[in-house]
């Protein structure tokens, strides 16, 4: 049984490394359950495809919700193999609550709660959820640590990049509020009201719907968006440096030899 | 008396380092006030809620300008606890003119200038200042002062290449009024007008309320969309060359040893 | 005629290095034939200039085919010249399965099947597969190997943040069409639907067509666009790491001398 | 007279190093009207401003021309004192022809040429090369030499991705084309017709007057939009590696002395 539990937890938890024929196929099948799973919630909110294949969508919400509930369980099950939840109890549930845990459960939840509750449809958008399972899988696992490192280290810059990003949007807003609302206040009603036209502006969406039409709110909406420019370039900055500083400290370094005396530099 | 201004300074000016309790009480307490502040000057220009709570945008306003006035007041009396501002007066005349001091006394004169003299909207607009305060107490202020040293590097090329995107706006919107004018009169009727289009078009925000339409107009607005795309590059290239150095510059140097004598350098 | 074979081998594939007369001059045909091309292609959909210049369309296409049918077929026979297809018959075989032989035999392709089957518009579309000739011929053809191994090196970041911009539009939608299809049920229809206003929203493009009326729509749309501000950000970050490490690697190390022995190294 | 002739050699051309008082008011004598300048062709374009300030534009105008024959001439005269330019004839032959004295002799062109010739609108716009002059006096000339020189160093890059970007705009362009055109044939008439809507999609502008509606079309549209987050990268990175570059080229090297036994490392 112990050993059995070992190599249960090898199968659903390798992620790197050389993996067998089966721990291969069982990476497939399920990147195949969760690909179909997101074509189907997709798919299933298109009123056609919804009247004329609802018994198939229920059937396949069915038998996945079956297999992830299973994985779920059998994972808690295994989970103590892991060194950091060895303890039996403790461990298990220290791991229900890890992050991946917790969105393996968010992915089953929804199907359990409009069993039992009423059926939110904010709840159902937590099947999603699944897609994330994704990431642990793939074979992408180590560019996507990669990423999230790099991530995490700047953590701070890309949080205080997007603080600025919003100090800014509230400012231009507020300024264009002013400036505009005399002549269109049913469009630029009010500050937040503004704020949209203020995000689709700095992101460079320019969606249409809202825009200045005085030669003042002209002159600022074009400062913003040059502003906007300016506002790509800093994120992608500290990204950059942030990857350039990964890659210079987990790259091995190069041994130099000097070739006329042998000697190491 | 001098002890307790010492005190004072402490807890107001302290931005890193170990904070103590009191420190990060008082922090928190800003940091809520100044939320709440920037989201009541938000809203209280959405005309349902000016009617339905006039009274509390009202008084909390009076709160908080009472509050950032003794603040301002108290700063000036302690900030003679700073090597830079030590003389008893002009280190406190240097203190208001500096420009944290300067962002502090707009915050709160807008209430001052409305209560005395008429209401102007856009003195109004000096209260949103309060946001910057954020900068200053924030955890993030290591990683706000490390953008800012890199902008404040290379702020002659950004100002170039803010001169560039305006000298290349100038002779695009020149060049497609010649080109559009006479088909689209209405639209393109002047060189700022078009200017209008060319900075949409060129910080790739297209709004649609003016666009090309004849074949000429439509290739160089093309021309201008792929210049735009470079124009993104630009700002991105000079900041990341300034983060890069940053960096460089500022690491603790990894810890090498002399090929001569074997100690560490 | 093995003498002329080679020739013409060098003739047909040289890409660098010091070019010849003749070479130069085939080079310049090539690129004037696929130029012209290429535009009477783009201009052939064009109504006035179809019913006016048929007959120039048709036999300059005419002359193209056979043109690079010849080639095609020269190509195969000379590429025995080159190391990797010495074989006389499954050399060959390998050359003519080659990507840049694909590349060729689709170009031309298209004409031989409306030719003996029927007319399809999808077919067509192959003939612009000539274009990707000129990275062969042209002078640039070594900053494209750069580009191209830059892009190759960096694959599996590349995809992995082309599968995270999918992820996050695939929930963004998901979580948009539940808020919005309320209020507009006819164009946030369904979540496949509204994709189409995610993809134009996370790129920053926004035409404008499909976007959210209700203020929860409207805050879900603003967080998008920024987080769009942020999707640019990490492929760029992911190039530049990958120019950076492609020049520091490729780069003629700099001359310098052993401090030991005195010597260059 | 040679003596002055050298004199007025570095009041023109001074660009850099230490200014002394005459040489500064120069330059912002040559800013100011500069500036001016380029306000006037931009407002002469306006209606209103062009019937109330007609004679005041036509003036200024006036003397602008000559200030700047006069200066273009001067120029000519003391071309001979740099060394480029020695020879009392071809030398001055020569400086004509170089690109800064080009700019000049366009800039000042136009209104001889509506002098003596037909007023075309087209020839009015080389008015605006004026603006041009900026670059050379501007104390900004250092970091614009800097950026033209990585502009330059990336030359073959920026004009490979350039390419990359139109070849894959035609044939995104091409496959749109056969994809829209049966449902929206008046909107997608021709390939050069959806090229508008490529290039708009693309650089992320997306005006809105051009979009897909089939589902096909949409799925395609969306492709397009994630290409062109790739396609802002791509010039990015090779902006800043050439950035890079130039830093690491052209700082002065570190020296480095071991602290313990005093030799350089």
């Amino acid at each position: 049984m112990l050993h059995f539990r070992k190599s249960l937890y090898r199968l659903l938890e390798t992620t790197t490394g050389k993996r067998r024929g089966i721990e291969l196929a069982f990476n497939l099948l399920l990147i195949t359950i969760i690909t179909l799973n997101t074509i189907a919630i997709v798919l299933n909110t298109v009123p056609e495809y919804n009247r004329q294949y609802a018994r198939l969508f229920t059937d396949f919400e069915l038998f996945s919700v079956s297999f992830f509930t299973i994985e779920y369980v059998l994972r808690i099950w295994v989970c103590v193999e892991n060194e950091k939840y060895r303890h039996w109890f403790w461990g298990r549930i220290r791991y229900i609550f890890s992050t991946s845990a917790l969105i393996d459960f968010l992915a089953i939840f929804p199907f359990y709660f409009t069993l039992f509750a009423t059926d939110l449809a904010i709840v159902r958008i937590f099947r999603l959820f699944r897609i994330f399972r994704l990431f642990r899988i793939s074979r992408y696992s180590h560019a996507f640590r990669m990423i999230q490192s790099v991530v995490t280290d700047k953590k701070e810059e890309l949080i205080l990049s997007t603080m600025l990003v919003i100090f800014i949007l509230i400012i231009v807003s507020s300024v264009m509020y002013y400036v505009e609302h005399p002549a269109q206040p049913d469009k630029f009603s009010s500050i937040p009201a503004t704020m949209w036209w203020g995000v689709s502006a700095m992101a460079t969406v320019g969606y249409g719907d809202i825009h200045p039409i005085t030669p003042l709110g002209k002159l600022l909406g074009g400062i913003t968006a040059i502003l906007g420019i300016g506002l790509f370039a800093l994120p992608t900055g500290i990204l950059v440096s942030g990857f350039n500083e990964h890659i210079r400290e987990h790259k091995p370094p190069q041994r130099k030899v000097c070739p006329h005396c042998g000697k190491e530099i």
